[in-house]
């Protein structure tokens, strides 16, 4: 019964699905300790078309009037959510198909993944639905957004925002996290599906309809097992040359195989077939939830690299070290810098600095210095890409810094910006006057350093890569009193600008040079980070930056094995 | 000239570094871009004692008379930080011993990392230093911290706490971040060293150091090469039997061997060599800096399990399978449940349960169940730890409710709430109290499961593991607006409490059944939770919890070797 795919295009056959214009929530209700309160809730929160209730009592729920049966509702339905006890989906999915529904979400659970009574439940439902040309995500699952309608059809109501992602995910709870997460780090999804059980579409429908849809941009699985192993290979390597697709698939042992029996009543299947699945693809396989989140920003914001070939910058040596360490782990190579590359660095920056990749001053106060390193690296022919290092810690230490900023030195250096900042004098603010401000803290002290520093970033800024011009606002305002004064131990929050600032000058570098730029904060600190209002996302560790790197480059080499005709 | 030990005991002889009555900072400055401005302000920022500046210029710095040189100084001086150029050092350091100064940290930079020449005058400062009997940290790191003497040597004013941790890293900013990200995960210092170029003192030294001190409960190391490894494992064997020592140690390439060499001047040595000695040593060997935090914490707030057989409870299916996944890369023995407990907790749960290990709830509303299950299967004889997923997830999922929480149905029930926590009526709130507030939010909606879920964290909080009174006001406080009414949007914030609440009840457990209760939160949502305010620390991903409990297996299979003389 799985895995029959009717002959309609993909695209049409999930429209009802993802942009109905009305839904009936089966099993609404004003219990809020029940899952029909809070589905009901969230399919009202921000959708644009109409939302029925169906309960038994026929009790108005929330406000809205409610009907005992589908065949009531007075509007065509379009989409019909089942938030009901399992034994009652199939007298249901009969009104549905009276009624002409054209899809479902079924999250009530109960099905395949209880064994065989419950499977036998499951393949009544499939046939009556198929019967009347429904179709349907799950059972067992948690329902989905569509950014297209801003429909919420899910048990809770899901923070989220439109944005390039598609995810299909055989684990609720899993990509709801992974949903949210990615909503703290300011990154949106086209479309998310809580898949269930796959009694109906497929983890492999879902990707090729991800793939047809020209808003998707990367499209990511979390896989516990396939029906039909051949058919997912049969279309998903239709649509990897087109996008890439970023699978979790857990499996290493017999313990994980009948946990998965339990969750998904999926067949588990050894971890070496699906690497021989993914091979064939071309899908790109990741070890964690967060490394499933951190390819996908990687997508989005890199270019793919020509090579393993990497550069590395680092304020901190031991930071190089690991950085170092984890490339050699992920096949990127770490490559030795020619002579006259040393020369010219061996210009900038005091002798102790360490002479080679890893590029690191060895704690030099010249800022300027450190943020032209870069360009001398990327302009490079054998360099592919570059790991910028303690992007996002100049945030982390700014706390500790409260100490210092309190003395008499900070005072006296700052009289001019408390004079240019004054209220009276706010409609004079620019990029350039917010920049002087700033810079004294990060230069090295003397007006070439100071001016340099100046110039690399307002350039950057003024290209307009990034704005951020909401962000700094609010920062810079944050420093000063009511009465116009720099309050000192405030002076933190520049340094949360000063990340803003460099965001702009990573995304000035990946534009001219065409090649990815990944930054890292140190260790979780300066992690809060994101994409929204000109910040740009920092992974918060080598590791994760070194992997992310991995893997653009594993779907690099894909595409030019496809060009070569060798896949 | 390296590694050679002082008869004396390690104890005393550190006693003047960890402990001065007075510091020079030489190299002290105004010049707030220099790191003599930072590291005197640094060593005034808390320190017990006298901090004197020593600079060219005899100026005053930060308004304290400052000195030409050394002997200069009207009083003895136990500790001298030095923030000058190398080649300046071993004049100063012939003053310190002049002054028979008894400690000194040398900061700068430009001894044996950068070659030839740096190791000669390297060894040039530690010749005088010999004669003068000064035992030193560095060259060419970043200072220390000192939790007895409150005294920050350090390059910056770090944010650090006392608390039980030592820690010697050879990296300056790795170490530095991972104390900061302890900082804002709420667990303190005992001491934190940067060692640098280890000349003087040795990482067996300061491992030693800290295995003799009764506060410090574990030792942490970060090691990029020993100067001789002999000493180090005659030294370490002595202190592992009494309290755990984990250690990063990064070299997996050729390319990491060559940064090593330019950061600390270290030879790098095999993985494989390493892998012996801390086999040998029974160091606890981790692979990330994160991991070294993670286990340094679970030594902390766990007992040792007595073996590696774990039970897992999750509130979500997909998580439970991940987890099962990662007990099994790190050799944790996920059980099979007998066919009693598995009738017993059917007594429990709807019939859709997960029916084994992970023990998953499948979307019941039913939270005082899910609170009970853990208790059931700790009492199991083999059972040895659990993983109880989803803490703090509560909070994380806070914010995507408060769609619901507007609705009228809430309005309602919180109308007896409101009138309790009237302002008037303040004096009134006791822990029950406030529960009953909660309760409802994560009961079952029947009255018998509510009730059992009130039981439940009231015995847990009133039985004193955790003091959760503060957090708890501020809470509820800001349920309230001015006039006494509840904000429905901000019972988000009750979210919050309930991980306060559930920290009682896992250290109740821990208490309870004397076996390790490791929590984790979903996808780093929930992760701000700390140790402080009677928050209790929750891993950000199973991968993580799993990691930890197989460190904390290791060290006591360790033990276990040595008591039956098998090491």
């Amino acid at each position: 019964m799985v895995g029959v795919a009717s002959k309609r295009d993909i695209t049409e056959e999930l429209r009802p699905l993802f942009d109905p214009r009305t839904v009936a929530v089966i099993g609404a209700t004003n219990n809020w300790n029940k899952w029909g309160f809070s589905t009901f809730s969230s399919a009202l929160d921000g959708f644009k078309g109409k939302v029925y209730p169906i309960n038994n009592k026929r009790e108005s729920v929330l406000g809205h009037e409610s009907f005992k049966r589908v065949i009531d509702i007075p509007d065509e339905v379009d989409l019909a959510a089942f938030v009901i006890p399992a034994p009652g989906v199939p007298e249901v999915m009969e009104d549905c198909v009276q009624k002409g529904v054209k899809a479902a979400v079924i999250i009530s659970a109960g099905f395949a993944e209880t064994g065989e009574e419950g499977k036998r439940l499951q393949d009544e439902v499939l046939e009556i639905a198929r019967r009347g040309g429904i179709r349907f995500v799950g059972p067992n699952c948690m329902g989905f957004w569509s950014a297209s309608s801003e429909l919420r059809a899910f048990m809770f109501p899901l923070q989220v925002e439109s944005g390039p992602i598609a995810f299909v995910s055989q684990g609720g709870n899993l990509g709801g996290a992974i949903v949210m997460s990615a909503y703290e780090r300011g990154v949106g999804f086209r479309r998310y599906v809580s898949c269930g059980c796959t009694a109906d579409i497929q983890i492999e429908d879902y990707i090729e309809h991800f793939g047809r849809d020209p808003e998707v941009k990367v499209i990511l699985t979390y896989i516990e097992g396939l029906n039909d192993g051949r058919r997912f290979i049969d279309k998903v390597k239709k649509i990897t040359p087109k996008k890439p697709v970023v699978a979790l698939k857990p499996g290493k042992s017999e313990v994980t195989a009948r946990a998965i029996k339990s969750h998904s009543g999926a067949l588990c299947g050894s971890s070496e077939v699906y690497e021989e699945v993914f091979k064939e693809t071309g899908v790109i396989r990741v070890e964690t939830p967060e490394e499933l989140l951190d390819v996908a920003i990687g997508f989005l914001t890199q270019p793919l690299p020509r090579g393993r070939n990497v550069a590395i910058t680092t304020p901190g040596g031991s930071y190089g070290v690991l950085c170092a360490d984890d490339c050699s782990s992920n096949k990127l190579n770490v490559i030795t810098l020619s002579e006259e590359v040393l020369n010219h660095l061996d210009e900038m920056f005091p002798p102790r600095w360490s002479h080679g990749n890893p590029v690191d001053p060895a704690g030099d106060r010249n800022i300027a210095a450190y943020l032209k390193a870069p360009e001398i690296l990327l302009k490079l022919e054998e360099v592919d890409s570059l790991i910028f290092m303690g992007f996002g810690s100049f945030s982390g230490f700014g706390g500790s810094m409260a100490t210092m900023f309190q003395s008499s030195v900070f005072e006296e250096m700052l009289a001019p910006a408390t004079e240019m900042f004054k209220p009276e004098n706010v409609s004079q603010w620019d990029i350039r006057s917010v920049i002087s401000l700033v810079s004294p803290l990060f230069s090295a002290g003397d007006e070439k350093g100071r001016k340099e520093f100046e110039e690399l970033i307002a350039s950057a800024v003024e290209s307009g890569e990034v704005d951020i011009s909401s962000s700094l606002l609010t920062g810079i305002r944050s420093l000063f009193t009511s009465d116009g004064k720099i309050e000192l131990v405030r002076l933190t929050d520049t340094f949360r600008l000063f990340d803003s600032f460099l965001g702009g000058l990573v995304l000035h570098w990946i534009k001219t040079y065409g090649k990815p730029v990944v930054t890292t904060t140190f260790t979780e600190m300066g992690s809060h980070l994101n994409l929204k209002g000109g910040f740009y996302y920092s992974y918060p560790s080598p590791q994760r930056a070194a992997r992310v790197l991995a893997r653009l480059s594993e779907y690099k080499e894909y595409l030019e094995r496809i060009s070569e005709g060798s896949v």
